[in-house]
């Protein structure tokens, strides 16, 4: 296939800048002392030679891919990746095999934030710096992949956005405007992050906890540097910036991106996923907690208000980071948590899972088959604000609904396969195809993913790539179709 | 409202026609001197005179009715029936609250077989006769929905089938057709009953046993005269019988009849909904027979097959029947039998769920996107068979069942609002939709409906109504563009 000599340029290149950032948890490691340099050392040396090799044997072949193999990119980038990430895991931590190492890596790869470590606290800084680096990189990959391909590809109604990228037309390679939007983004996106660093540091973290929480807020991932997560710090102040961070993290980047730019709030009013998003989010935080008040989980509201709101947008939004066991809370609470995480992040956002734009076309859709059964005739398009969203787009993003039910259904019962309960084998599939981090269960916010088997972690790596690359862009390439001329 | 004279008008008549049926229990029950005689005796004349009453004091309207007409109808008679067959059940037993006469109705008017009850074997059998009737009314009446009334009315992509009533037109009043139609489906449906109930003679039922049993299986309702279900009888040429009579009643109708009438099995093969079920469903059971074997719940494959098969088609078409408790089955199996119950029988069937024809667009859907991703500038109809499947078709089907999943997901909430446990909410929600009977955990075979509360039993009545009538017909009624002119 003539595809392969582009491809692996393409991925000799995204090697040497991945070698790029694990040099400076290396220089981390070397700085602190901290005893793990020899791993960063041996897994930079590792990546950086292969990535040059790679790219230097195939120079001279014509670099053009045609949209199409952009599926073939991202599925090889974001499922080979974490190979490369996990050496420096895997050398450090003696007990660990490659198969956990490997998910690690692909839980941070894919901001999913899932962990099967624990004595995180005791960690050598650089590995915890790695783990978050790897949130925080994969962020940035999400936000162009979002904001640049999926719109190109049209997977899922996300062709929709086409128009915010001018110049890309279909089939064609890559226009140039695409790595002029991305640098505007990631512009904000570090942006942001540098502030949000500032802030955790105000609110009395050390340098390294606000690096490393400031990562996984902004990219939605959700590790974390201690075992008992954020509630390590116990600090309303911590959680209320996280908070803050987090919803601003699942909002599309090219709104913040225009607010920034204009200094303005205008263009948040203008976004109907960001109205619905703050809307269900904040409105779910106040009924929650009245939940938890009124069955006695904690004694007044403002204390079930601080919880119930700190872990329900954080699960939300796909981050995961927990200060409190939701698992023990009344069910209710926490499967609805579940159901949110599901549907609340924007496109262009970190966040995972449908997103909201798919769910707003989703319920007019609904509404839509209403008014034709009382008025068969009538032709009613499917407005979003002033936008008419065509058919094409309204039966794509249905797809890929049905696409990602079919997935949740099919794989709990992969996992229950070797026995696992349902309870965990379904959340932990929820939990790993929106790239959120806990579920319920053995894998909820107290317990951690590496009670699972390794046939069971295996099938969670690859149910978190799946939700990363929204679902088509792994299964097309199981299609026959896909490799014919 | 001028819609109240005419539906008042129609009710009366299916009333007195409704206690002409329970007339036939009475005489059972005189006959037989079971004790319920003035039960039944009150019943029939109260539902009559009420009738009469209705039917009587409206004659001088305008008896023409427009399609719209047609939800309220469908969602009157199917909420207000089940209170009149309800009181011979109240009169008789004296511990049954009215909310537990009423879900025992709606679960034998629905088709559902969820019981309440117990101390079946026990009961007057005039009583288990009343239960088994109103499943076999029920059947015929969702056929003639099926096939007369919901093409009419368009819902979730029924539309499909409209060719097949000829002289159908959309907002006009019903056709004549309809009712030559419906006449000759229930010629079909009460044969295969007779031949079913000789069938089970023959392999040993008492003839109350036989009548009940064949009632419950054309109907797919799933009633039983004891409180073991089928396992009672322990025979497997008993189960043999019933698994053919289930299957049966789980294709269409209108193939049986063409069937029928030319006397040969052609129709069958050209039926891609028979088709998929038969293969499904037969493919599972010896799936499922393998787990059931390599797990050791059985001791040898042919045991495993005899429960796995007459346990998975009496759940896959939504009878629910049992002659094991597979509650206690690894759970992988259960829920695959769930899963099947909402997606494997036919339309113009008497099971409930999905349908498959709706199973079989979507998934020819999603094979769709896929190519129109490699292809995005292709043109490909959606076909099944010769016939092309229009878009609105297409987008109608998905809205149902988006509709379906979201139903299972609101109706789960509020089912654990009052602390009923994930699993038997989840699975009394699906086996309720679906009107399939059992489902898991509290409700499972060895279960009974009877350890919920008053709350919970009115909200799975709602389930089971908003199953029968797809949905649809139901919550139209509550869209306020639906009343005004
Ligand atoms: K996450
Ligand atoms: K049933």
């Amino acid at each position: 296939m003539t595809l392969i000599w582009p491809l692996t340029h393409i991925f000799g290149i995204v090697l040497m800048g991945f070698s790029g950032l694990m040099s400076t948890a290396l220089a981390v490691s070397f700085l602190a002392e901290d005893g793990a340099t020899a791993a960063f050392l041996n897994g930079t040396l590792a990546t950086f030679t292969l990535g040059l090799l790679m790219f230097g044997s195939t120079m001279h072949v014509k670099k053009e891919v045609r949209a199409r193999a952009g599926f073939l990119l991202v599925a090889l980038t974001w499922s080979l990746l974490p190979a490369f990430g996990a050496i420096p895991l895997v050398l450090q931590l003696p007990g660990l095999s490659f198969t956990d190492a490997y998910f690690e890596a692909m839980s941070g790869l894919t901001t999913t934030g899932a962990t099967l470590l624990s004595g995180l606290d005791a960690m050598p800084a650089s590995i915890n710096l790695w783990r978050h680096e790897l949130n925080w990189i994969a962020g940035m990959g999400i936000i162009v992949f979002a904001v640049a391909i999926l719109p190109i590809l049209g997977v899922g109604g996300m062709q929709l956005y086409k128009a915010e990228t001018p110049g890309a037309t279909k089939e064609s390679s890559l226009p140039p405007r695409i790595a002029q939007t991305a640098k505007a983004l990631w512009v904000v996106y570090a942006g942001y992050t540098v502030v949000c660093i500032l802030c955790l540091k105000l609110a009395g973290m050390n340098w390294l906890d606000a690096v490393c929480h400031a990562f996984a807020a902004m990219s939605l991932g959700g590790f974390s540097t201690h075992d008992a997560n954020v509630g390590y710090f116990d600090s309303v102040s911590i959680e209320v910036i996280l908070t803050v961070f987090q919803l601003a993290a699942g909002i599309n980047f090219a709104t913040h991106f225009v607010a920034v730019r204009k200094l303005t709030t205008a263009p948040y009013a203008r976004d109907p996923e960001a109205k619905s998003f703050l809307l269900l989010v904040l409105g779910s935080c106040l009924l929650a907690a009245g939940v938890l008040w009124n069955q006695g989980v904690y004694p007044d509201y403002w204390t079930a208000l601080r919880y119930a709101s700190f872990n329900l947008v954080t699960i939300a939004t796909d981050c995961g980071f927990a200060n409190a066991d939701f698992g023990q809370w009344p069910i209710l609470v926490p499967l609805w948590m579940l159901f949110l995480s599901c549907i609340s992040t924007s496109s262009g956002s970190t966040g995972g899972g449908i997103r909201m734009i798919r769910t707003i076309i989703l319920v007019k859709q609904s509404l839509r088959e209403f008014h034709l059964l009382i008025h068969p005739q009538s032709v009613t398009p499917l407005k979003i604000g002033e936008n008419i969203i065509g058919n094409k787009v309204v039966m794509s993003v249905l797809g890929f609904i049905f696409l990602y039910f079919i997935s949740v259904v099919s794989l709990t019962f992969v996992l229950m396969f070797q026995g696992l309960d349902f309870v965990t084998a379904f959340t932990a599939v929820i939990a790993c195809i929106n790239n959120a981090g806990p579920g319920l269960g053995q894998v909820g916010p107290a317990g951690n993913y590496s009670v699972l088997t390794d046939y069971e972690t295996w099938v969670l790596s690859f149910t978190m790539l799946l939700g990363r690359v929204q679902i088509f862009s792994v299964l097309i390439l199981f299609v026959p179709e896909f490799w014919r001329k």
